[in-house]
């Protein structure tokens, strides 16, 4: 009969009930998952009672998601873990546009609008017009790339997050550049918000005297044929929280100034009234091949 | 503004995130958990993709329980966590009985049963008396202490898993011991059986090439006033399994002999029909003074 299981073989015991896992990935994966986590509890060794409170936490944060909302996902956002990935995932030539967190609210498809369109539905905003191109390292304009944009409203809300007042799809566009890889759109401007905080990972953030705010900004997914696609946001200069978001996502490298602009000309250029901030944000990507 | 957040920086970053946490058992479970398991996703570079299969895995995990279904017990389980966390609040005097995991299925409250009892409703399977004692660690009886006991059936399932064919509460019991500190009730002999492997940690097994086996035993929760409870099973002597039990909860000193009796007289005795197994298993708890 096999020893007993103990402190100190437990963690072999279980990396070698992989052993013969066919997908050499998975392996790798699960014994390095084994040994860091089995390392964890060692190191804190919870009582009976702690370890039921962790199953209870991570039962309560699976049966919070829905199609509408990924609690796992915000539970990795507050734990730098989305933004590790992202940092890990994003090692570029310097010149390429820096990506940050996906967050939980890309939960639906974008609608498709065209260049100059407005994104926004509703109409309670400050105007804001977003405009940009979309270029290789080496400055080559990279014309029918795909940028998929969210944000949230001047409420701080998702549409997603309040169906009963805005319609989905609201403060949302899927754009294609143009020939000269340029993207143009009309919007209101973003609102900083707190994560949803009706849920195990706002408990958490409570018991754990942490605010639950994320500066204003808007979301990108930029890809183009030949190129590392980039998920990445734009942040309001100047804005709250830029110091403390509370899903560790905010990059210098992504920040800008959100121009007020009170020239009727250029309001009627962009075919919105003046006064209106007007941002542009130019995304980077890196050549697949290099 | 802050600096950014980086593969060196991310774990401090987070960690100081949690600075103000007003309860230090927390502050340093946090710590702890953030620093490994940022040294978990830094030593395997997770890519985006396995990202999001890790989010989609842990949801699944999380929608799969009920109020009869505990699949993250079921991971801790598989992935020799639970054990770890009973082997560290199980260091106490050699005598005493060693714990094993509570497993997934203590999900509703054993019926109280009277000495001498049979926890089985449904009549299938080969007849078991199991006897015992609950005794201290220097031998005095524990009259009045509570014995809880459930188990698999025949064909290797508990009460909850086919509620349309055997009642719940069948096969479980709570049990007080007599004056001697004796337990003793009727059962049938409980089978090797499979977790259940029709959730995420099914597949997880499947993808492992690990079996989803548990060598045949009964649960055991045994407490006493000024004594330290005892979560354990007894294992049947002799049955598949026990060297490679998919939550790695076989200790050799929970081990017994089901003997099988073939004597009328004592079958007699016990209230059932020879030939019957009969295990005695006496249960030796540490006072909580000691």
């Amino acid at each position: 009969m096999a020893a007993d299981f103990t402190e100190e073989t437990a963690a072999k015991a279980v990396v070698d009930s992989f052993t013969d896992t066919r997908d050499p990935r998975l392996r790798q994966i699960l014994t390095s998952l084994v040994e860091h986590l089995h390392g964890f509890v060692r190191d804190v060794e919870p009582s009976m009672q702690e370890w039921e409170q962790a199953i209870g936490f991570l039962t309560a944060t699976g049966q919070m998601c829905s199609d509408t909302r990924q609690e796992f996902i915000l539970l990795s956002d507050v734990l730098g873990v989305s933004m590790l990935v992202e940092t890990l995932n994003d090692r570029k030539p310097e010149a390429v546009t820096d990506s940050t967190v996906l967050g939980p609210f890309h939960v639906v498809t974008s609608p498709r609008r065209e260049f100059g369109d407005s994104i926004d539905e509703v109409g309670d905003g400050q105007p804001c017009v977003v405009t940009g191109r979309v270029v290789s390292v080496d400055g080559t304009p990279l014309p029918g790339a795909g940028v998929d944009v969210w944000q949230a409203d001047a409420h701080g809300f998702y549409d997603v997050q309040r169906p009963d007042v805005t319609p989905v799809g609201n403060l949302r566009g899927l754009f294609t550049t143009d020939d000269g890889g340029a993207f143009e759109f009309r919007t209101v401007m973003p609102r900083h918000y707190p994560i949803p905080t009706d849920g195990p990972v706002g408990q958490l953030l409570t018991r754990t005297s942490r605010h639950p705010y994320r500066p204003a900004h808007i979301h990108f997914i930029a890809e183009a044929a030949g190129h590392h696609p980039v998920t990445t946001h734009v942040f309001v200069a100047g804005g709250e929280y830029l110091d403390t978001d509370a899903v560790f996502a905010v990059k210098q490298s992504l920040v800008r100034d959100f121009v007020e602009v009170d020239d009727p000309q250029q309001a009627r250029r962009y075919g919105v009234t003046a006064p209106f901030r007007h941002v542009q944000f130019d995304i980077v990507l890196a050549p697949t091949g290099a």
